[in-house]
């Protein structure tokens, strides 16, 4: 087991990777109440047997107020008090909604997330932001409040779908195109297939992109600057993922091919680094398009939380491995959909 | 106006005494929404003419999720942005779930109150506490954060129900219970009628309450400690207040006479210091006993949120003006309540 300290603005949250979910009882003082989806409660029951477990119903369908309702309910039936820590145990949906519920739950008890899939363990999981959807609008509600510790099990990976892979390796090249030049060429001389069958080459990936979010975070937990930066792909990624039901790792990376066709259209990113991205994403069986109503996504654009008055924080690539923010009027935003996309 | 600056932990808090709600628009940038209550909303349409405004049904059985639900989704509708100020004009409830929903709208937009009872003057308004009831469970739900400012405008109490001015007095007698035996005299000598009739007088007794009790929390603004102390007379408080559907002061009125006599049999209180508090809350016209079922009660202490396993931070008296915290053992607080209560 590896442990590595991360000193955030209010809380040192603690990674222990290559670990396994058998340690928690080593690390926690007090009650352990766990938080998990059906699907993993049901593929895992033994790691839950005789603890005391609050199982939500799996798929960002479910990522709503009433799940939070459901967890509270649950919690004061159980009886948990402000010394009880709540431990997420899932994908990103589960670790949003265990972190919001915990943040709220008498006002803030302890919590820690064992992330189960690739996007969680390099993402979601990550950086302290919490909450639910609202209807189609995605993490309208929430906090940032930092769990006590993440652990890393690779052991949930044995089950995981391949689908939840390739939706995992969005978010890690997305990393590699806003941050780290070295990561992308190192991705495009890979495959998910070769990460799948190397544990220890996996487990590097992933504490390399764990790392790239963290550090980010740190410099800018509260989202005044740089931490936008991971939003590349975000603005048009969320408002499809839901509208069209996509996976979000799938989402983003059509919103990635959207915002570099812009990036090289207002901010002279490379043709050939859009043409490299595209291929990049392909090559981990990732879609780069999509067809999908203007009119929709420009609605929801509209009630995207980047937007200011009329524009909206914008990420665009300068090259590969190096991203900036800029704010973009909502209607040359809208032009330049119906132009270029 | 009169302007006071308090630096809570991550935020410097302005408060405006004397002021009026027509200021507003000179302290605030960008686009404000209001969220009042039905009652405040028709006795002071004038107020909220031309402006957006969200309104809740008015009473604690409304201090509930789905009133955030709702106030959510008109914030949607309305398109408030994270540059929207939502203020909130009411008393407790309605600072309580403002406060509440502002926190959590985009993971955290700015928020203000104006006060418009006693209570939320000199108690509920203050501190950064914020949240809702999850069914008979009080404040269940909720975090600790604290809005840019607060506005006092004194016009509001014009059309206050008599209740409501008794009901605030139960928290200005619990601050002088706690902290200031000169605050307790000064009550003994007058009454809710001279209150009413002199605004300046009223005035000098809010800002004095509101000093006190800003004080404490910026002491302990996570309550580790002294903050417990505001909590003398709500443990049984807030078990009877929903069970009976009394009026928040009320109970505490009478959550105060059983914490005194608890004071007295374990802690050496005197027994004429009790008469006199009865006797005070007495003269502000609030109750100070009522019949309740004991079981009933019990199993909602098991679930307040200052349990920690089987015991309860209480708090006792020492003397008038001095109060302190003791973990009681559940199994203690039913004897008790069994045989003096």
């Amino acid at each position: 087991m590896i442990k590595i300290e991360n000193k955030f603005l209010n809380r040192i949250v603690t990674y222990f990777f290559d670990a396994s979910m058998e340690e928690l009882k080593n690390l926690v003082d007090g009650e352990i109440v766990f938080v998990t989806d059906r699907n993993i409660f049901n593929l895992h029951q033994q790691k839950f047997a005789s603890q005391k477990t609050i199982v939500i119903e799996a798929g960002e369908a479910f990522k709503q107020q009433a799940s939070v309702d459901y967890i509270i309910a649950e919690l004061i039936k159980i009886g948990a008090t402000r010394k009880t820590t709540l431990i997420g145990v899932g994908g990103g949906v589960v670790t949003d909604i265990t972190g919001y519920a915990a943040s709220v739950y008498m006002r803030g008890i302890n919590f820690a997330f064992v992330p189960t899939t690739i996007l969680a363990m390099v993402d979601a999981a990550i950086g302290g932001k919490n909450g639910v959807d609202v209807g189609l609008y995605k993490n309208l509600v929430g906090t940032i409040n930092q769990p006590q510790f993440l652990l890393y099990d690779f052991n949930f990976l044995q089950t995981l779908p391949n689908e939840e892979w390739v939706n995992g390796f969005a978010e890690i090249i997305k990393h590699a195109c806003i941050k780290d030049e070295k990561l992308f060429t190192d991705l495009e001389n890979n495959s998910v297939d070769i990460y799948k069958k190397d544990v220890q080459f996996l487990s590097n990936l992933i504490k390399k992109n764990a790392t790239i979010k963290t550090n980010v975070v740190i410099e800018d937990e509260f989202e005044k600057g740089d931490r936008k930066l991971l939003n590349f792909g975000h603005t048009f990624g969320h408002a499809i993922e839901n509208l069209h039901q996509l996976p979000h790792g799938y989402a983003v990376s059509i919103g990635m091919c959207m915002a570099a066709k812009i990036s090289e259209e207002i901010n002279g990113f490379y043709s050939e680094d859009k043409l490299r991205l595209e291929k990049l994403l392909k090559q981990y069986h990732l879609p780069t398009q999509c067809s999908f109503d203007k009119a929709n996504v420009f609605e929801i654009l509209k009630k995207d939380k980047k937007r200011y008055d009329a524009s909206i924080d914008f990420i665009l690539l300068n090259k590969i491995g190096e991203a900036k923010i800029q704010s973009i009027p909502l209607t040359q935003l809208k032009d330049l959909m119906n132009q270029i996309l």
